[in-house]
């Protein structure tokens, strides 16, 4: 890693010096914890009439993220972001994470700092505590395993599988934004890997973009949705059935779907999209209902009301209902803008692929 | 890897197909599960009066263990058991783990279930559900992070830092023989690479080393101690302070003298070591003691106790107390055979690995 700081080997202060470093600016974030990082497991007081939820990422350098234009500081920052998002999903507050980080041998202390300044500040944005972790070398790139953890009332948890025929179907935010980021980062990459400019970090890189800003934040500094979840509580909504968007509007809409029994009908004209995705998507030659639709990486909630409960999600800012479910399972429509139905099936992703 | 069977790629399954073949081999094997895999989260009761205690742990091919003389399923149950090891080592039962996979391009779908099928047997060994997970593609080796969640009451849970002056030290099994293990399966994997074969399994090597038998399996299937903490529920005993012994006596021995503020005694005669272990020990040209002293991997217990229950630990098979704590933080001390003292300092380490 290119680095004009202060630059220590890691063999220098060894794996457990490593550790106290680290441990100094891990702050407490929320209350519920008995014992942190120093033991051979962390202890978390159970909270009374709630269950626990746990959820576990496994992000690998090359698979899901790319250095050449993410800083460490983000990835990290990302990491726990993608995380909380999924007990979020479950209609609960997450309170806990535990780290744990296969480090590239060239990776100096100082480097490993910058990723966990990235996983202390998503830490601190909600609440959440480090309680525990793992440090080991890597041969071969970074490597980064959280689990969150969460608690909530066992009759408020929402799950995947408990959506209703005639249940609206809503989702948070707006969708596509981060993949057309994605797509505009790998094309600077190129043109960059051609210039022969190695390890470009992100902040040299923003002022070029600034077209495209939000587009390219919603990829690299992405956030959970605990708004959503607080608007809930608020209003008393429980959905029917929930999942956070990361493998994208028709692959997770899919999952509900399958584990409720149910098919769906959404509108084109009523995906949210943002109006630099729609003209990213343009520069790309991309369909932005298809970006929408297959891009994945947006950490939006998906979730289904009773349609009785519409007064409380229409005209809310930062809430779409887009359509509908189904009884017939096969049956996956989408509406287009011209009144046309279209069968939603796997050929959208072929489509997709081959722009 | 070499593989005689049926051969899939994961690509003709895809992520969920593949995740879908590993569910239907997981069992139920405790009742403290709401929902398991296929949701964003698991779904967990909290138990009564109980704490929840959690670990993780990172295992990366080449660091932590080498497919050339391990088994992937060896590897899954390994995998495993370190992490049921830390819970243990807090005197709690672990109940649940989340297991997230960072699989090699090159593995087919009956590598994962060679893989997985390590991790169920010792789920099952244990009664641990397994109630979550990740799966991801690696380009460089398999990468295998394992969360293991237990429940204990807050008043019986054991930590590092409990130890008092003059508290007994003793430790479970015997130590070294892990370490003993895995340097005839080094020797071994270099003739074999002179003579280049291949991807040799363990069951090919087995039969050549029935004479080390012991120490391979503690290397290749160590197990996790739930005996110990069994007796400790059963006699009643509350160690003052515990670790499980993963990087070597020496040095889990530290981590309690650091965390209590106590230094210690320990007399090399009393320290448990295998036959086999002395006998691999002269093969090597190492000093026995230093492989028990520095060896780690053992996964047995070290664990203080008040000189008063003495009783309840002496002449208790696969129990040894191996020597007291002492008041001054910087004394470290070994008794020799001899009835000479010598400080355990760094050297110790120093000394371990010109042999």
């Amino acid at each position: 890693m290119a680095n004009k700081k202060k630059s220590t080997q890691i063999s220098e202060i060894g794996e457990f010096g490593l550790i106290e470093r680290l441990k100094k600016k891990i702050k407490k974030n929320n209350n519920l914890i008995i014992k942190g990082i120093g033991d051979d497991s962390a202890v978390i007081p159970s909270p009374k009439n709630k269950e626990i939820l746990i959820s576990t990422d496994i992000l690998i350098e090359g698979v899901h993220f790319d250095t050449t234009y993410m800083s460490l500081s983000h990835i990290g920052y990302k990491s726990v972001i993608v995380n909380l998002s999924d007990i979020y999903a479950m209609n609960a507050e997450p309170s806990q994470i535990t780290v744990s980080l296969g480090i590239s041998n060239n990776y100096t202390v100082e480097d490993v700092e910058s990723l966990y300044a990235g996983i202390n500040k998503a830490a601190e944005n909600y609440k959440i505590n480090i309680v525990g972790g793992d440090i080991s070398g890597s041969y071969n790139g970074l490597v980064i395993n959280i689990n969150a953890m969460g608690f909530q009332n066992k009759n408020k948890i929402v799950y995947r599988d408990g959506a209703n025929e005639g249940d609206l179907i809503v989702v948070s935010g707006d969708l596509g934004s981060s993949f057309l980021g994605l797509k505009i980062l790998q094309r600077e990459k190129m043109v960059l890997t051609e210039h022969k400019i190695p390890n470009l970090a992100i902040n040299e890189i923003e002022g070029k973009f600034e077209e495209y800003k939000y587009l390219i934040e919603r990829q690299i500094k992405p956030e959970a949705k605990s708004a959503v979840m607080n608007y809930f509580k608020e209003k008393n909504i429980k959905p029917t059935s929930m999942i956070d968007i990361s493998d994208g509007l028709k692959s997770d809409l899919d999952h509900i779907s399958k584990a409720s029994g149910l098919g769906y009908k959404i509108m084109e004209s009523r995906i949210p999209i943002h109006q630099q995705t729609k003209n990213a998507s343009l520069d790309f030659n991309i369909n932005h209902v298809s970006a929408a639709l297959f891009g994945g990486e947006d950490y939006e909630l998906l979730f289904t009301i009773n349609p009785k409960e519409r007064g409380l999600v229409e005209n809310i800012e930062g809430l779409s209902i887009i359509g509908e479910l189904v009884k017939d399972e096969r049956s996956k429509l989408i509406i287009k803008d011209n009144g046309d139905q279209a069968a939603m099936n796997h050929q959208g992703w072929d489509h997709f692929n081959t722009n």
